[in-house]
């Protein structure tokens, strides 16, 4: 199209939630947002759980601007500055070598972000919000960059948005070097090679707002006495099982290494001065109710994971789906989520269930969201922008 | 007297409860009962919790007999059967030095024990039960050996039992030799040493029964990755710290060393697989009412500290009994255990106070019990002994 100094250029893309199996707590720089140890995650469906994004630029543009579900938010902070700094440094050099590209990089930078998902429910939001934004810009800017080399960018904003960049299985290997850019999300496996994985999010009912990520890991590093071993001894061995037990779609394993790491983040988070505590009575109720349906499987059939929250993430493989979900809806009937295709899931409880054991999740769950594994960033036909004509924003369809 | 073959020795003792502020979490030899690491524990005042402990032996008892509160109690255990024996063997070694003695050591024990708080509290009640078994047969049987001595025999019964023969402030020093016998309580410090520390235990409404520290700590051991740290490195550092504290009647140290080593032994049980979790949303919520008085006082004037349940001990100096006392009464204000004696204590909250920080507690606490540290066992006259002329057992008066 023919540009003028009123074009509007814009890209829309949407991004993932992640749900880790291998926590990230602890950054070594808090400038470059590098992390104490590699972590792995999940990234899930975007049909449940997704951010879209509109990137657009114009020269009409006045001053960078982000609209998060409405509301304008903040971009001045040294996290979203980094990430423009980075991604703008892209363009150029492509405009450098190609004089003909409009000077995208030279324009304010207009976003507007939706998320289909209550940003206060306590799910991974700042992931799926840093992904969609560094993925619709680099559209936007046409980088041909891959998601690794974006994850990089991605990180400064927000350390587990890397991990959003990638659909399936994927892998924040911390790196090794000063500058942090070798401290990058690389794909374990497609969702293709595992699509069976499953997740029910179970929504505690009082999850009141706890001590921020950012601020409690790091505290976490400079107190906790317990951390520095998880760090360096602990989680590099759970990595590389995980990586085998995805690989070789050993759900037994997976959710081993699953539950144990949870449990290993909310440890270091206790034992950190003062104690961090994002898990409640509710939240162990549903560890409890996890061991009673493995206990009743005779194997691991499901495996839960907290992040810095009390709600609970339960994995299970689909071909465990009855017997996952069946004490889990039993448990949380009257409980918004529940969508009519699980209706036929039968909540009798198998011979030998201790019901006992689901007593203390009744009343205690706000919100069931049932999901799978899912893919990385889509990108958006230009018609579904969140943009009207003029550059305002307009709701998502 | 004279002896006949109905004759009824008997001694009779009392012991305390004690409060670790280091904790005892693994043992190296279940069979022996010698720990991971060593501990330190507070003595509390027999005023408020004691076991006393009538032992009595005769050569008309036909078998070895336990009564607690009434019930008879299996003592065919190795744990009891290792006490008696140990104590048997003093005892012949005396009757082999003096034919003169009446042969106790062939006699079987009655013993007869009572508690003056609800067993069912969740409190350390086995170590006072312990130490008062093992005190009062060492009286019965005159032996000399001293409490250190002692220690070694009751730590084979219950492993905080040692530090129960100690008043005062106790080490119980995990040892180096492979036969345990180096691994005994040893006093830091006598209660006269800081008479003035006190302890306001928060006894939890809900507390169901959890995992007995028995077996959770040997799962702890088996399982958690981050214990070996913890008893190799953490804890004795922490050991060397605390010691210097209590010889220097530095409570701020001393609140920090027992705050930080109560959270890392909750960090590793729920480190452990399956995760064991002793702390409540009350403990929660008790660590949060102890965080704002100290943040209000503008140093740590209170401490709390959690044993293998959810109840909450919660250490302060006398001198700030106003500032500690005033907002525990004021959350717990219809709670039973608040004795007239500190009716004084003004509940109007300091300038500054975040109520909403107790908000929390008020409702979930069944009972509170005010006491400070105390001295170790004591040999109570022979006419108040809990056996009647005949050997039964009758009520404590």
């Amino acid at each position: 199209m023919a540009s003028s100094s009123s074009t509007i250029y814009h890209a829309t893309a949407t991004a993932p939630v992640n749900i880790a199996v291998i926590k990230y707590w602890g950054k070594t720089s808090t400038k470059l947002n590098t992390p104490t140890n590699s972590s792995l995650s999940v990234t899930l469906s975007q049909d449940d759980l997704r951010t879209i994004t509109t990137a657009s630029c114009s020269a009409a543009f006045k001053s960078d601007g982000l609209w998060l579900n409405g509301d304008t938010h903040d971009v001045s902070g040294a996290r979203s500055q980094a990430c423009f700094a980075e991604l703008r440094a892209l363009r150029k050099a492509k405009e450098d070598n190609d004089p003909s590209l409009p000077p995208l990089s030279t324009y304010k930078l207009h976003l507007i972000s939706e998320n289909n998902f209550p940003t206060a429910a306590g799910l991974a939001s700042s992931a799926a919000g840093f992904a969609a934004f560094v993925r619709a810009i680099a559209d936007l800017y046409e980088l041909n960059e891959s998601p690794t080399e974006l994850s990089r960018i991605a990180r400064q904003g927000s350390g587990s948005a890397c991990r959003s960049l990638f659909g399936g299985f994927v892998a924040w290997e911390k790196g090794i070097r000063d500058d942090g850019n070798d401290s990058v999300a690389i794909q374990i496996a497609p969702e293709s090679h595992w699509s069976t994985i499953r997740a029910a999010i179970l929504v505690i009912s009082d999850a009141k707002k706890g001590v921020s990520s950012t601020s409690g890991m790091q505290a976490t590093v400079a107190t906790s006495t317990l951390f520095p071993n998880r760090a360096s001894i602990v989680v590099p061995a759970r990595m590389e099982a995980m990586k085998k037990a995805i690989i070789e779609r050993d759900f037994e394993t997976f959710a081993e290494l699953t539950m144990a790491d949870s449990n290993s983040f909310h440890a270091v988070c206790l034992d950190t001065v003062p104690p961090i505590f994002y898990m409640n009575d509710a939240s162990r109720a549903a560890v409890r109710a996890v061991e009673e349906i493995n206990r009743c499987a005779g194997k691991k059939v499901a495996a839960y994971t907290f992040d810095a929250g009390p709600n609970a993430v339960i994995y299970y493989d689909e071909e465990n789906q009855d017997i996952v979900l069946g004490p889990l809806k039993k448990a949380t009937a009257n409980t918004p989520g529940w969508p009519d295709k699980y209706s036929h899931i039968n909540t009798t409880l198998p011979e030998g269930f201790n019901e006992a054991a689901l007593t203390p999740l009744s009343g205690s769950i706000s919100r069931v969201i049932l999901t799978g594994v899912g893919p990385g960033p889509l990108e958006v036909p230009k018609e579904m922008a969140l943009i009207d004509a003029a550059g305002n924003p307009k709701p998502a369809p």
